[in-house]
């Protein structure tokens, strides 16, 4: 395949061109740096088109349950709005809206037939990162040496929304890799921001982040070992969980290093809304995802933890840890500006904000770039080997090729530290509230040290990647936007690279919020509340 | 250090043995094979000590409560009992009495001043591995090159019990390295199993299976990578259970192959009834270990999963599958006949049995011993050599030198290997419920293919291993002896080495009960029905 990789590419890069039908062209010769309103303004979609993909997850299923909306109507508007979004923002690796229009028609002749549902999720459309298997088509990943294999089974997850009733039409695009928080591969080449297209939308879900922040999709499932929801999430004015390991079934998943177990990448939804962020979640939990992959702890929904945390909010409110830097890289004016606003936000209406340490991040940070860079990068160079095809620019940022890789007896000892490092940290956790003298219920953090950031410029993940080597749970809460005018140059920070402020106007600002580890309910049910607070819980 | 080792482990072994109070020791010159008679008969112990010992775990924490029965004179009886354990069967590293003495008195003194106790173990002596630290003492796991470091704090699992108020006053011995299933080492030599000192007590927890099983101890805490609590459990007549990873706090014990993450090794007890291993798991999991050990999820105790299991056994009764050999190795006629007994007992009580086709289990067997292998046995070499010590005998078993041990490309892809079998195992088990149309509970299955076997023979750890492979839970149920008149030689097996039905005469003969993974509440409570049904709820 050596000589070919780009005639393969290319090959791969046209199909998916011509899966978007004729009808559904448009004309993108002269949009400007944001086209978010293309979807509105392109004459494509009809009003209700419009209404459908401007309406929450939650909202759709509810009118999806009770008949007044079909499954065909859904989806055609959202295999629509995604044909439009990748001609925006170049975010599909594979776009099937044959495959989801039987899917749909299917679904709406049982309701008819029986009706009911078939599960919580019937009938909506879930666009699915390009490491999800669903029978019959590809996962590239972004390789060039996967094109042509074709999938023979769904993934778990993939199977489990299915049984629920989720609707399949796009599989979005990803970096060479998965190990960067950009999106470009040597398939399709780069995803861009939709609010801006010099702007990133990260990665390595970007593509998701790119098709849900445009709402060609309505809730996306990425996946995050440094970062890969939460950065998408933030670089889109989205909501994202990185549930906790084992909370959510990665298996039959194509990745990165699979069988890499030191750290766990996780699968979790990017959406619009908290709510629609725990539609996903109770959907996946429902259908009992531990029977079908041995990694998923056999835990359901706690309406119990939700419903804890929603009476603490009313009642005693919450109290939450933050810090604006981790003692490595100190983020830009505009980040610093988001935890503030997070902060002084949650003080004016009563929560206690209190100063948490980062404790030891600038070792956490190292050591888990010792652990993605534990084989050296072979496996990586493996696979770009086998179509002959170059490695992306940011390649080696995330999985350095100047550490040499650990033999078993380093990675025991890293394992170990690892261990050690989480323990040590909890105690911190613990201390703290024993100082307090109540509990700490999470920590509200920078995710990037900027907001949505220019091609090639993402360098520093320590932000995220931090929290992947704690396994806690972390929520995605979109803050505000960058400003030219408020967002002032710091002289006491030391900068990443050459910033520039014009560039960064108008581009989200996001917090995540921290909780300990496997406490979904009630770290979604915190990032709900800071949301609402902050006046962006309900989005268009 | 190299040159002394004999001298060190022999310093250490008479520190043991000085550890008992002249008033103690006992004649033990002219002992039969058997010594489970030795405390009742050799005078040591008062009537009211004897008592204590002869009770369960749960009436004593019940009378305890109440203030009918003093600390003090509870963990007296336990002194003095385990120090006629120890010097019949040799199962001690550590006696400390003087310490539990101390801790008995402050409990004593707490609950006189405040009317109450300090938790629900409060005043209950629990006996542990020396794996796990007790801060001023030493854990040396029967290396020599660990003798005189002295613990500067406790293991996580140390500190939840000392708060739930168990007192501590015996680590027991383990074989150099762990990686066995009998228990000897180079300090203190071999232990053996108390009904007959030709017998291994099992291992590697096999100072607790002696100690609990001649009731020197109530409740005991093994682990498990490999059998080390079912064995020990299965050849002295215990129930034991093997929780799976993640249930019980491991955080800060001593191990071999520190960091080795693909199989994980778990704590858990070893008692004389299922009450007795809930007690043990219901007080530690009040102790909210998942706030002090990372890998342990936030997972409490789960009632209305008991109870569901409970109300089942009496209304629908249970469907249970079973196997008596795993393809690999035919057990001996007294295992054979104790599967049989286990299956008829059930069935003539109303529950459904079914043929449970092990699968894959040669697989499972061959991916673990890699996994075992994975440094090539350096860990243990390299502590070997801190003091020059020979390897016990039996050391190449588990830890196979001719394996070559794995890089991380070839870690990864077992790691992948075991994930994928995992999820075929599950999958296998769905199918079946599929198609009797309702839950299989558990299944039953052999846990060694012999019953408790002469010194330095065990040489097939498949039946248990395979189960660790799975992390499924597991529960050992005591079903009955060996006995010569029954077990007749079966022409139609692949003996593993020579029998000698002589040699086996009144050897403990048990099943495990294996339930899915993290199904603690549900496996106990049908292996307590098990029990029950067998005549073996309730020891004496």
């Amino acid at each position: 395949m050596t000589k070919d990789w780009k005639q393969a590419a290319a090959a791969k890069k046209q199909r998916i061109n011509d899966s978007i039908p004729k009808e559904w062209r448009i004309d993108t010769s002269s949009l400007g740096a944001s086209v978010m309103d293309v979807p509105s303004t392109c004459g494509l979609l009809s009003k209700s088109e419009l209404d459908i993909t401007n309406s929450s997850a939650t909202d759709l299923v509810a009118r999806l349950a009770t008949g007044s909306l079909k499954a065909v109507d859904v989806t055609t508007a959202f295999c629509k709005r995604a044909a439009i979004s990748h001609q925006v923002t170049n975010c599909a690796l594979e776009f099937f809206p044959e495959m989801a229009m039987q899917q749909a028609k299917e679904l709406d002749e049982f309701y008819e037939k029986n009706g009911r549902t078939v599960g919580p999720l019937h009938g909506l459309p879930i666009s699915l990162k390009d490491q999800l298997r669903v029978k019959g088509l590809e996962t590239t990943m972004g390789y060039v040496s996967w094109i042509d294999k074709y999938d023979t089974e769904d993934s778990v997850l993939t199977a489990l929304l299915r049984k629920a009733g989720a609707v399949f039409y796009i599989k979005t695009s990803v970096p060479q890799s998965l190990m960067v928080c950009e999106t470009v591969n040597n398939i399709t080449g780069r995803s861009v921001n939709p609010r801006n297209k010099n702007w990133s939308p990260g990665g390595s879900s970007g593509g998701e982040g790119a098709n849900v922040g445009i709402r060609g999709g309505i809730i996306g499932v990425g996946t995050d070992i440094g970062g890969s929801i939460r950065v998408p999430s933030a670089f889109n004015f989205l909501y994202g969980l990185r549930p906790s390991h084992g909370r959510m079934p990665y298996g039959k998943m194509a990745n990165s290093m699979e069988g890499q177990e030191t750290v766990h990448s996780v699968v979790g939804p990017i959406a619009h809304s908290v709510p629609d962020l725990r539609l996903f979640v109770t959907s996946v939990l429902e259908q009992e995802p531990w029977k079908h992959d041995s990694k998923v702890i056999p835990m359901p929904w706690r309406q119990s933890e939700h419903d804890a945390t929603v009476q603490k909010i009313k009642s005693e409110k919450l109290t939450l840890g933050f810090f604006n830097n981790d003692g490595v890289v100190m983020p830009h004016p505009p980040i610093l500006r988001g935890v503030d606003k997070v902060v002084s936000t949650l003080r004016e209406n009563g929560h206690t904000l209190i100063d948490w340490k980062p404790y030891k991040h600038d070792y956490a940070v190292d050591l888990i770039q010792g652990i993605y860079a534990s084989d050296a990068g072979k496996d990586i160079h493996t696979v770009l080997s086998a179509s002959g095809e170059p490695a992306i620019p940011n390649i080696n940022d995330l999985v350095d090729p100047t550490r040499s890789g650990a033999d078993i007896t380093t990675l025991w000892d890293v394992q170990l530290q690892k261990w050690n490092f989480q323990m040590e940290y909890i105690e911190k956790w613990n201390q703290m509230e024993e100082k307090l003298g109540k509990e700490m219920d999470a920590f509200i953090m920078p995710i990037t040290p900027t907001a949505a950031i220019r091609h090639n410029q993402f360098k520093y993940y320590g932000y995220a990647s931090a929290i992947n080597l704690l396994d806690f749970t972390s929520v995605v809460v979109p803050v505000t936007f960058a400003d030219k005018k408020l967002d002032k140059k710091n002289d006491n920070f030391n900068p990443m690279n050459d910033m520039d402020k014009q560039a960064y106007h108008g581009a989200p600002i996001a917090v995540q919020i921290v909780g300990r580890r496997l406490t979904e309910e009630k770290t979604m049910a915190i990032a709900e509340e800071v949301g609402r607070l902050l006046g962006n819980a309900i989005t268009p």
